[in-house]
C-alpha cells in the first residue's frame, strides 16, 4: 500500500516565475524536510518543450533542487498527467523500485496569448477532428448542449457548478481566482463557446503542485499524519469524439472509476470528499454521473439541491477545482491528490470538509481520452 | 520478476510516415498477436510536441492501434526516455497494476534541419550553459580531448567504435545506416566538434520499436521464449557539466550500474552482450568503464583489441549502437532492450553473439544527466 504523507503548494495563477523556479517553489519545502529521503522524483508536466522551449525538464528541476544525484522521469498524459504520474509512483513503491518519492506537478502556461494555448491544446485531438477545427472548449459545448436536452436539466444547473466552485476557489489561498461570482455574473459573461460562458471554462494558468509519497509501512513509523491510496484505476476511451456512443458520458471516466473502486473495497457512497476534472463546468456533473456518485441524468439535481457543496452529502471540489483554482496541466492531478490529502488529514483550513474520510479524485487526459481515478482513505 | 517476451522493429532512417503510423509500424504486429492481453500502453517518446506538433501521444497512438480502451501513458527522460520507460512497465508489473504492457518507443525527427534539431536537443542543458553555446555534440568533443590526453589514448580508438558499431548496423536489417565505414574514412570525414568527426556521431533518424512485457508467471505459461529483467538501475547527475568532477566519467552511469548489478546480483564479468549510449563515439569508451566492464582508462584498449566486436570478449552495441543504427530519441532506449531480448533468444540474425545468456543495457539522458541500466538473462 502507498500513502501520501505531505503534501506542498505554489499560488496558481499568472506567474512571472518561469517553470522550473514555479516547480522548485511547491517542491523545496518539502526538500528540505525530507532531502536526504527522497529516492525518486517524478514531474507531471505536459507542455514544458511547447510553452517553455525546454526539454528534459525533471532533470533541469532536480538540479535546481539540489538533488542532482537522485533519479527522476517525466510523465505526461495532457491534463491527466498528475492522475498518471500517482499511478507511476504508487506502482514505483508497491514494486519496491524506490521508497520515497517526490512528485512534483507544474505547468507554465500564461506565457501565450490563449488563443494560441488553446490551439497547442487542441494538437491532442483526433487529428481529423482538429482539421475539423474542433477544440476542447468546443467539445464542452456540444456536451452541454446533448445534456441539457437528454436529460431537461436547467441551463442554470451548469452555471451553478461555475458558482459553487468560485466560492470553493475564495476559500483557497493558493487558488487562481479568489472571489465569489453570482448566477447572474455567470449567466452574463462573454459567451466563449455557446451556450458556454467564460466562467463556466478553467482559466489558463501557471503554477506546481508536490506531493510526497511512500509505502505504508515507512509511513507507519514517520510522526505525521498520512493518506492511503486504496485503490487506483486507468482507462482510455477513444481519442475521436465522433467515434464515442454517448456525448453525455464518457467511458474512460466510467471504467476508471469502476476499476479503483473495485480494487478498494470502497463503493461511491463511501466518499466523503471528491475532487474531479472541471475544466469546463458540464464536466464536473457528467462526470460525477460516471464515478458512480449520481445517477446518469441526476448529477445535474445535486447540484441544485447544494449536495455538492462544501456543507453538502458529497462535497465536490472543495479546492475550487480546475474552474477557479486554476489547471496548470501537469499539476492539476497531482493538486487534486494535495487537496484530498489537506482534507482527510484535516488541514484545508476555511474549506474543510468535516469529517473527511474516504476520498476521491478523477484525472483526466484530453477529452476523456485517458482517466486515472483513485481512491483515498485512512489518515491515520 | 518482469519479463520481455516479443519485440518489434520499425527501420530506423529517414521516414516519410508521421510519429503516430511510425510507431504503429513497429507496435502493429505485436498488437495483432497479444491485444486482448495487453492492458496498459507506455510510449517513450520526448519530442513530439516539439517535432510533430501533437499532445497526447499517447492516445492517438493507442487510437491508431484501435487499442482506445486500454489505458497508456507517455514517458519522457530525453535520450534516457526508452530506459525510463522500462523501468515504469517494470514497476507496473511488479506491483501488480498491470499485466502485459506495450511498451513503444518512438520519435520522428527528421523533419527539421540538423542545426534546428541540435538546439531543440539543446534545450535540455542546464540554462547558463546552453546560454554559453553548449551542445551535445560540444559536450562531446570536451570529453574526447580530456580522455585522450587523461589516459594517452589514441585517437583512433575513438574512431574505431565508429568502424565496429557501422560494421555491426550493416548486420541489422533496421538499421539507419547498413554500410561499413573504414578507418581512413571516419578520420577524413568532417568535423562536426573538434576532434570528433561526422561519423563519430548518430545520424537524426526516425523510428519506433515495439516490446512486450509481463511477470514472469504469465510469460511462463505462454510457449514462446522470454528475456527476464534481473535488475534495473536509475542514477541521476548533474545537468551543470561543469558542476562535474570529472569529464571522462558519468556519474549517473556508474551509480545506476552498480544499482542494476547489485540489485541482480550479476557481475559486469558475467555480461555477454551489452548496448550503450553511444550518441558520440566517445561515450561507448567511457560508458564501458564506467559501468564496471573495463578499468578506468583502459575501455579504449579494449577497443583496439577488438574484444568489443561480436566476436570479441564483451560484445558492445552488436547492433550497431546509435551511432549505426540511429537515434530517435525515444526509441532508442526500447530498441537497446529489444536487442538484448533478440540477443538472448538467438534471434539477432546476422549479428548474433555466440551464446548470449546475459545482457545489459544503458540508456542516458543528456549528457549523463540521468541514466537508467538494466540486466536481463535467463532466457527459458
Amino acid at each position: 500500500m502507498s500513502v501520501i504523507f505531505d503534501a506542498s503548494f505554489s499560488r496558481f495563477g499568472k506567474r512571472v516565475e518561469g517553470i522550473i523556479d514555479l516547480s522548485a517553489e511547491s517542491a523545496l519545502p518539502l526538500v528540505r524536510k525530507y532531502g536526504k529521503d527522497i529516492d525518486f522524483i517524478i514531474v507531471s508536466n505536459s507542455y514544458s518543450g511547447e510553452y517553455n522551449g525546454i526539454s528534459g525538464i525533471n532533470n533541469l528541476v532536480s538540479t535546481r533542487l539540489s538533488l542532482d544525484s537522485i533519479p527522476s522521469v517525466r510523465v505526461d498524459n495532457t491534463s491527466g498527467s498528475g492522475g498518471s504520474a500517482i499511478l507511476m509512483a504508487h506502482s514505483m513503491i508497491e514494486a519496491g523500485v524506490a521508497q520515497n518519492i517526490l512528485v512534483i506537478g507544474a505547468e507554465k502556461m500564461t506565457s501565450y496569448p490563449t488563443r494560441k494555448s488553446t490551439s497547442i491544446i487542441a494538437s491532442l485531438l483526433h487529428p481529423e477532428e482538429r482539421a475539423a477545427g474542433l477544440s476542447l472548449p468546443s467539445l464542452a459545448a456540444f456536451m452541454t448542449k446533448a445534456y441539457l436536452q437528454e436529460f431537461g436539466a436547467p441551463r442554470e444547473s451548469v452555471a451553478r457548478i461555475a458558482v459553487k466552485n468560485h466560492h470553493n476557489g475564495s476559500l483557497n489561498p493558493y487558488a487562481h481566482f479568489q472571489s465569489e461570482v453570482s448566477l447572474d455574473e455567470v449567466m452574463n459573461s462573454r459567451i466563449i463557446a455557446d451556450p458556454l460562458r467564460i466562467y463556466e471554462f478553467c482559466p489558463v494558468s501557471d503554477g506546481s503542485v508536490s506531493i510526497m509519497m511512500t509505502s505504508e509501512e515507512n509511513a507507519s513509523s514517520m510522526s505525521g499524519n498520512y493518506v492511503e491510496i486504496l485503490g487506483t484505476g486507468a482507462a482510455s476511451g477513444t481519442s475521436s469524439i465522433s467515434a464515442r456512443q454517448s456525448l453525455t458520458s464518457i467511458e474512460s471516466v466510467k471504467r476508471a472509476s469502476e476499476l479503483a473502486f473495485r480494487r478498494s473495497g470502497v463503493k461511491p457512497s463511501y466518499v466523503d470528499v471528491a475532487e474531479l476534472h472541471d475544466m469546463a463546468a458540464i464536466l464536473e456533473i457528467v462526470e460525477s454521473e460516471d464515478a458512480g456518485f449520481f445517477r446518469k441524468g441526476h448529477g445535474w439535481e445535486a447540484v441544485m439541491n447544494g449536495e455538492t457543496e462544501i456543507t453538502g452529502s458529497l462535497p465536490i471540489n472543495a479546492s475550487g477545482g480546475l474552474n477557479s483554482k486554476g489547471h496548470p496541466i501537469g499539476a492539476s492531478g497531482v493538486a487534486q491528490a494535495a487537496e484530498i490529502f489537506l482534507q482527510i488529514t484535516g488541514g484545508a483550513g476555511r474549506r474543510q470538509v468535516k469529517d473527511a474520510r474516504i476520498g476521491f479524485s478523477l484525472s483526466m487526459a484530453g477529452f476523456g481520452n485517458n482517466a486515472t481515478a483513485v481512491v483515498y482513505g485512512g489518515a491515520s
